[in-house]
């Protein structure tokens, strides 16, 4: 059996997830794991606990008995600057920055190769539900045909709100930022910027292949109206906000952030509130579906945790997908047709996507959308657009 | 990156998840993975495939290029041979036998820090569903208060065509065989003894706490009458089996497997079919829920595979539940109450059960039922009389 590291971490940041990890390692008490110096901005900031303070980051990296960093904060930049310190200096690392993992996983995986240094993340992803980790430890030999999920708790919050309870969108967002389950800025969470970070990084760990976010289409809830509701309601359906990442027929791979009108046969339709919800489908075992917590402190700080003590055992992730199939990882294509819902203000904006074909068309004084096929890449190519004009957009499979 | 080991594996068994595992192999064609020589117990039967079959142990384990033993047998016995054995020769090994490893594991655990063998099981509880991984991996550091779940794919499939489907129990029990979902001795599955095996492996890892199978009362659906299905469909209740192990406030935890009363907002409550499903509670994460495939040939044989890939790279339970709490493993219990349905035929039957007090008692020509309260011990205890008598019953929480 392998022995058990002690560690002494450094922890930057200490927001709701650094408190929450901070008060889950007083009341768990692990064996061998222990803060021993916190890095944040503002040291002056009374924050009511007795922990070691520092606002320079050299103190914890030129402590020779820290032998961990745990990064919690939300700038992304500075996130990548003690992640790729600490790799560099041989230190294990745990981040729970998903913007910055988004953005440099490829950068990160090429730098735990080359300095043997260990990054883990399964934080970034789900919160409390352990996808990446089982994606890398389970799902390497499976034909995995795709994975799909509810990744950002927030913008799940608000709809569970506006569909179950009737509640306003602005009420329910509101809702959402007193709980403590949206990120400092809304957009990430309502317009689908947080969920295709992690869908980013799910992918890689899925199927091997990185995709840069720019090229993914991504649209999010914040110009969710009441007739959009109506609209999903009518047809006894939910709006949900899915990321999903798909191998197609080809081999290639296809991804999106976008509003799914949803049936009540889908598992994640009936996943609500904070909760997060992960669909694994693959060739063998048909679907799989993981449950839990995806946002709040202590949902977070337990997977934190988690990774902290998997790294007291050595545990790395192997980029299995990426070793296998190297030189022959899937190709990223937007080139998928679906059907959608598209709900308009003005004439000319039905302009802006390029349909293949419109199958009903509605047209009131307050309200006007078009049910049609249309393809991933017209819909990326008018993205800008779209959320310039406060329009809505669902995709609408016929089942 | 660790480096990926070619395997050439010793088949032992070639029955329903032997043959799909081969076929798997066949498809998927994961690096590194082959199947050397297959040892069955009659080696003139036409199996109508082309493979090196042997009917002697000896030509596996004397051969020095077989590096890796995968035991699918369904004798219990001849399964802890093999399984002993390889780990003796140092050979790592992969087993799905549960009842096996249910009566086995520490001294399988024991064999393995002894002799630095590795074996791998994941398959063997809920097949396609990581629990075991997941709870050995990820669930370390949380205060985990309780594992529940469907645990045995053949008795739910009977059961959702008993209530959804208003198919009658023995018609039902007959498809399931004829799917390829039952165990070749029917009583594992309808009788809970199945999923008694799995919850005992599933509590080594969840707790780190051994329980030997006979001290866990455990009860199944085989004596399940109209009059059972009547008296939950009047409470829109749903019968499910449930495997259950929970610390209790003292620290200590308690056991079962027994027909549960189900209301609609349970989790488990919508698994249906012969899919499995997990809930996992912890105190900072409150519940998970993982769902999936948990019987027949291709999502057993797909776990499997996934053991075997997994020991391609090394990987090993590191048992860390019972590492951490060496000698102050929580001790089990059969010293908890609970509100149970019991339904019997003649009036001295209620004497079996020593109940602590009863709330409803209904008496017909046709059936006598009562509610009460009664505790695991006295249920345990009363076991052998309870299968005797065809009586029913099932733990029916007020919520």
């Amino acid at each position: 059996m392998t022995a058990r590291k002690h560690l002494k971490i450094g922890l930057f940041g200490f927001g709701t997830v650094g408190r929450a990890l901070f008060e889950l390692l007083k009341t768990t008490r692990p064996d061998g794991v222990e803060i021993k110096r916190i890095c944040v901005n503002n040291i002056n900031k009374d924050r009511g606990v007795s922990a070691d303070f520092t606002d320079n980051p050299d103190d914890i990296f030129n402590d020779p008995e820290i032998n961990m960093i745990v990064e919690l904060i939300d700038n992304a930049e500075a996130s990548y600057g003690i992640i790729t310190r600490a790799l560099r200096q041989g230190l294990p690392a745990v981040s729970g920055n998903k913007k910055m993992l988004a953005s440099h996983l490829p950068e990160l995986i090429e730098l735990q190769t080359v300095t043997g240094g260990t990054l883990l993340y399964d934080a970034s992803a789900c919160g409390s539900i352990p996808v990446i980790r089982n994606l890398e430890e389970y799902y390497d030999n499976d034909l995995l045909i795709s994975v799909k999920g509810i990744l950002n708790g927030s913008s799940n919050y608000i709809l569970t709100k506006v569909f179950k309870e009737h509640i306003s969108y602005d009420t329910a967002l509101r809702m959402a930022q007193e709980a403590g389950f949206a990120e400092s800025d809304p957009s990430l969470d309502v317009d689908g910027w947080d969920a295709l970070s992690k869908l980013v990084i799910i992918t890689v760990h899925a199927f091997g292949t990185y995709v840069d976010p720019s090229k993914i289409f991504t649209f999010g809830i914040s110009s969710l109206s009441e007739a959009d509701i109506r609209f999903a309601n009518e047809k006894s359906r939910r709006i949900k906000l899915v990321g999903h990442v798909e191998k197609l027929a080809d081999g290639r791979i296809c991804m999106c952030v976008i509003p799914q009108l949803l049936s009540a046969d889908k598992y994640i339709y009936g996943v609500d509130d904070e909760f997060n919800g992960v669909v694994i489908k693959g060739l063998c075992y048909d679907k799989q579906f993981m449950f839990g917590r995806g946002a709040g402190g202590f949902p977070t700080g337990s997977a934190i945790l988690s990774d902290i003590t998997a790294g007291q055992y050595n545990y790395r992730y192997e980029y299995k997908k990426r070793q296998t199939h190297a030189g022959e990882l899937p190709e990223f294509t937007n080139d998928v047709c679906f059907r959608i819902y598209y709900r308009y203000n003005r004439p000319e904006d039905l302009n802006i996507i390029d349909f293949d074909s419109i199958s009903e068309k509605y047209s009131s004084a307050s309200v006007n959308y078009v049910v049609g096929t249309t393809s991933l890449k017209a819909l990326h190519d008018a993205a800008p657009e779209l959320r310039k004009r406060r329009v809505f957009l669902a995709a609408y499979p016929k089942s």
